[in-house]
């Protein structure tokens, strides 16, 4: 069995999918959270001096999103066939487009009247298109597995991961300017609640610590 | 065996390595090119209004670098175990954000003695971090395959054609500005005309229609 260690900084950011995909597989792994005061010595033993990054057996991995996909892969959680594949792959990269092109900037904007401006843009104009591409998703899922059915398939895999841990972070967000991204989508919500369920992420969900992102 | 059609605009963009994917599979698939006079049409059609779109058999995928990472496995082209399945995608995942974060900026910037500035602030800043992962990658695998070792492994994998696609796309665009990203980088240089060899991309590469991107 490797030896995983995930390095990150004291907060969720985008960390936090990893660490739902090792709580979900119930896999142990070394949770390093780097103080800030800290931050300049191990940026140095850093290949991108940026994080996060995975040690697997202490060889050094970069970029969040391609370590994601291999826990996922290397935990069962990539679906059963590579079509499945394919659709988890194209929601993580609607998060990451969503966060990069939209989130991020408005988050990063110091004036709040614009800030308000911007997200109701967001809202009114963005997100819809991701959100569809999403309920299309979950539909065409329910008529091939019913009412038990994920993201993909009969069972939770990195795809619902993805969706409860940025709807959390994007619900958070917009919830401070009083708007709610999944204001009118039952299905997209539902299965946020779903994911919360299952005992290893119920735990995690309850014991890890608070962080303001 | 499954029927791709690949649906983009009249340029290499996103879609490109795809295609080079394709091409180095020996795979046959539907080039799709949509003229701007249609794009109206074909956008309603499509599940984020947006391109590149993958169909297979009849299906409809979305986002570029799930496509490619798709094919990729699916012709055997993303290494021999995860772990290199990880070296690859984190590649993939440094390129998406060179280009997001840096070229396509400077690219929209309209004022190009700020272009330039722009541009020599990110080859002295940002550009070496990328490429010295990139070379500290392609060293450990010289260790490990010697030199007839490519990004990972001893075959052409979806790694090396990232790297060609980029490089490609990246030394065009600072080229007109009179800079070279690849300065002084022999390991990287060295790799993407190994990629320009084989048969299929060489064809290829020959035969494509030429566009300014």
């Amino acid at each position: 069995m490797s030896a995983y260690k995930l390095i990150y900084f004291e907060s969720r950011g985008v960390a936090e999918l990893a660490r739902l995909v090792f709580k979900q597989a119930g896999q142990k792994f070394e949770d390093v959270r780097v103080p800030q005061d800290q931050w300049p010595n191990v940026k140095e033993e850093q290949p991108m001096k940026s994080l996060p990054v995975l040690e697997i057996d202490g060889r050094k991995y970069c970029q969040s999103a391609a370590i994601v996909r291999y826990l996922g892969r290397k935990f069962g959680l990539m679906g059963s066939d590579e079509e499945e594949g394919l659709v988890i792959d194209e929601l993580l990269e609607m998060f990451s487009e969503m966060m990069n092109k939209h989130i991020v900037k408005i988050y990063m904007d110091q004036d709040d009247t614009k800030k308000m401006e911007l997200l109701k843009a967001f809202k009114e104009d963005s997100l819809p298109v991701y959100m569809n591409l999403i309920e299309k998703r979950l539909e065409e899922n329910r008529k091939k597995n019913g009412e038990d059915g994920f993201y993909v398939g009969s069972s939770v895999t990195l795809g619902d991961l993805t969706i409860y841990n940025y709807m959390f972070a994007i619900c958070t967000f917009m919830g401070n300017f009083g708007l709610d991204p999944l204001e009118g989508r039952v299905a997209i919500s539902g299965l946020v609640t779903k994911v919360e369920q299952p005992p290893n992420i119920a735990k995690w969900i309850k014991e890890r610590p608070v962080t303001d992102h």
